[in-house]
């Protein structure tokens, strides 16, 4: 192992081996560098400081949630109902894919990004253009009544945060949490469709 | 003091003054009742176990977010709309002052209301009743066109756990909260209301 070339994409894979070891408040660079067996300067020469090098942790760990989520994006031969739907519970399990998987670890990750704030702004970023671009898909196909995409899809997140937001992972296993989403879903698309189907109740 | 009968309500006061000084994991028995200048079987004579103690505490702690919110729900003059808008502000900015004016407390109640699951899941069913009688009385006034309003009632509480659920506190200062409420609020209520203005992309 040692005598591949020391790449970013080593060092942080070290750097998650070793914070899965040790957790966030214990892991050191020189711990990072002594599971590869280079000195800590060699690592400082890719992430020239202890953030540097935790921020890329944590970009690294989103990056795993966002990767699934974006074939659902592009995939405009889809209607955006059944496209936001399915998005939504992408994101939902593959969080709670990972927290029921290594709860220690997922607990380590959060941790962790909390402490990128940066970071975590980014990747809340790209989930909300992302949602953007399903719901303005919707409005452009007439499916969506919506005057401001963005302000809509911001809203979708806001309101689903219970089953993607990690300071939620205690609710992710009731035996409740699937038929909340249901009602959640039924709440949130009927704001979001056009009004083209008048019930019986209207006036 | 001391010459006034020892009451539950007294005790639950002296055991709020005892929790705020030590906070809930130093906190004990002995403690509350050396506050009150009386014995700890006194005391158990009112709460037979600490567990009983606890769950009294947070169960007063948490009357005190219902309190407000029991006469906008009575308040049948109103329309259910604005209504179940200000039920949702009067909840929020509620549980915002609570942790804005005491920090400590707001983490202490919090903590404590966590051990008392029985006494959290009662307080999460009674403002689920509430909501629900509010949309109920929208739907009988033909404001609202939803098939289950206890179902709506669910996920206008889920959708909202951004502006009042304690394990978001951090986000209640953020500068963007009143305006990411005014989205949530639109998609909601456009969820719930009838279908009664057809729009020119209906058919």
């Amino acid at each position: 192992m040692s005598n591949a070339p020391l790449t970013p994409q080593r060092i942080l894979e070290a750097a998650e081996e070793t914070l899965r070891r040790f957790g966030p408040d214990k892991t050191t660079v020189v711990d990072v560098a002594r599971a590869l067996g280079v000195s800590h300067g060699s690592v400082y020469r890719h992430f020239p400081t202890k953030a540097a090098l935790r921020d890329a942790v944590a970009q690294r760990w989103l990056e795993g949630v966002c990767a699934p989520l974006r074939p659902i994006v592009e995939d405009e031969r889809e209607e955006a109902a059944p496209r936001l739907r399915r998005w939504l519970e992408c994101l939902s399990t593959t969080k709670r894919r990972m927290a029921r998987e290594d709860p220690e670890l997922f607990t380590t990750y959060h941790k962790l990004a909390l402490e990128s704030r940066g970071v975590v702004d980014e990747h809340l970023e790209t989930l909300a253009r992302m949602v953007t671009r399903i719901v303005a898909d919707g409005r452009a196909r007439g499916e969506f009544a919506v005057r401001e995409p963005e302000a809509a899809a911001r809203a979708v997140l806001s309101a689903t945060s219970r089953f993607h937001d990690p300071v939620h992972v205690s609710a992710w296993e009731e035996p409740g949490i699937d038929a909340e989403f249901e009602e959640v879903w039924a709440l949130l698309l009927h704001g979001l469709a056009t009004r083209s189907a008048p019930t019986t109740s209207g006036e």
